[in-house]
């Protein structure tokens, strides 16, 4: 999930892969790229792993490329966050024409979405959803946060706690809670996870830290939070008599 | 929704029909049959509503033509819940046989869930969810609930409170917030809805409430349940610092 607030950006993802129930892995979805005071962005991907890696690997290619060639446009060196969607967007629909048919072929699926969220000096924090087809769309006032991949059972406490007024503290807790509400509730979704804060106008990335499963910090969100569900719970007021 | 405690059985659905986004309508999806003193039974559907709606006429065509002939099976002369249970798969199994090809032919889905929770005098409170094909499972002490139609919102609720133990009125109240949260992050679940409770050995429904959009003790209870995750959500510890 990614969250665009007033004060930055705020993105966790976890790590559990699955090519059905019996194949589970571990890949690392955010990814990171800066120009240090001048640009921070992270991308984060779902879906057909094959697939978000070849766009991953494009955009890599063209920023070695742009090395011995300033001509190369990437998300590095474009003039908008805007244009940085376009970019990914163009490499996705790239990499879907070279493989949907036959992944589909096969019977699998191919689909796959990527967050990206950044800012760029000069532009406004940003915060966009690139789907298969290469479209995309960008969060508003109105809808500040984006799911991709398994959204549901951690949706309902960002509908109710996330708005543009959220600090960054805030909106790091609230995805903290609903990761740990998905967590509980589906075995595809699985530890470690990857938070990243991106701080208004600073260029840079405030945090990058992966959560392990012991991490001692996300230990005592998810207890605490468990023991506020359990108080309100038993606090709530009778409904049968 | 359905839950069975040791103290014995809990049902909340909600009423929202859709064929797409566009035709929204409101349907009953929970339906109770009683021989007082001997047996309480409720029945719950998700899913293709034609395919739901001729299982139910089925079944309630085999009570009416067993007051002119005794010999005839139904929900309410046969010997066990379990029998209940394959009565209702059966019926399952041939309105899909009827209709699924062709209905598939249209390009819609023919797929439908019901879940059975009831207890008959001699037997114990039971729990089955029936599936497209007619085949069934029982809720059992590890997962002593089931959820159909959309489940995944208002999962995470359940697994963290419900167990064997829970009171009734635990129950009850488990269903409301889990039903809450269902309410605001999914459109195509809405108010009203109805609440069934069946207490043990007591063949009979405690409760056959309908809760309208507004209903003051469910407005209570939404109300109590949202300010305890926002004073839990408060008291977090912090995660970036």
């Amino acid at each position: 999930m990614a969250i665009r607030v007033n004060e930055g950006l705020v993105l966790l993802s976890d790590t559990r892969t699955n090519a059905g129930m019996d194949n589970i892995a571990r890949f690392r979805k955010t990814f990171t790229y800066e120009v240090p005071g001048e640009r921070a962005i992270a991308l984060m991907c779902s879906g057909n792993l094959s697939i978000t890696q070849e766009v991953k690997a494009t955009l890599s290619h063209a920023i070695k490329r742009e090395k011995s060639d300033p001509e190369v446009e990437t998300i590095l060196n474009c003039d908008t966050m805007h244009r940085v969607a376009q970019i990914v967007g163009d490499a996705m629909a790239s990499v879907q024409k070279r493989y949907r048919s036959t992944i589909e072929m096969q019977g699998a699926g191919a689909d796959a979405n990527i967050l990206i969220a950044g800012q760029r000096k000069g532009g406004k924090a940003r915060l966009y959803m690139i789907y298969s087809a290469g479209n995309f769309i960008e969060a508003t006032a109105d809808t500040p946060f984006f799911q991709i991949g398994e959204h549901k059972y951690g949706k309902p406490i960002l509908d109710r706690i996330v708005k543009p007024e959220t600090t960054l503290e805030e909106a790091a807790k609230a995805a903290c809670v609903s990761m740990d509400s998905t967590l509980r509730s589906n075995l595809s979704v699985g530890m470690p996870l990857d938070l990243t804060v991106i701080e208004r106008d600073s260029y840079t990335f405030r945090v990058r830290r992966r959560i392990e499963a012991d991490d001692v910090e996300f230990g005592r969100i998810s207890q605490s939070w468990g023991a506020a569900l359990r108080r309100g719970f038993e606090d709530l007021p009778s409904v049968l008599d």
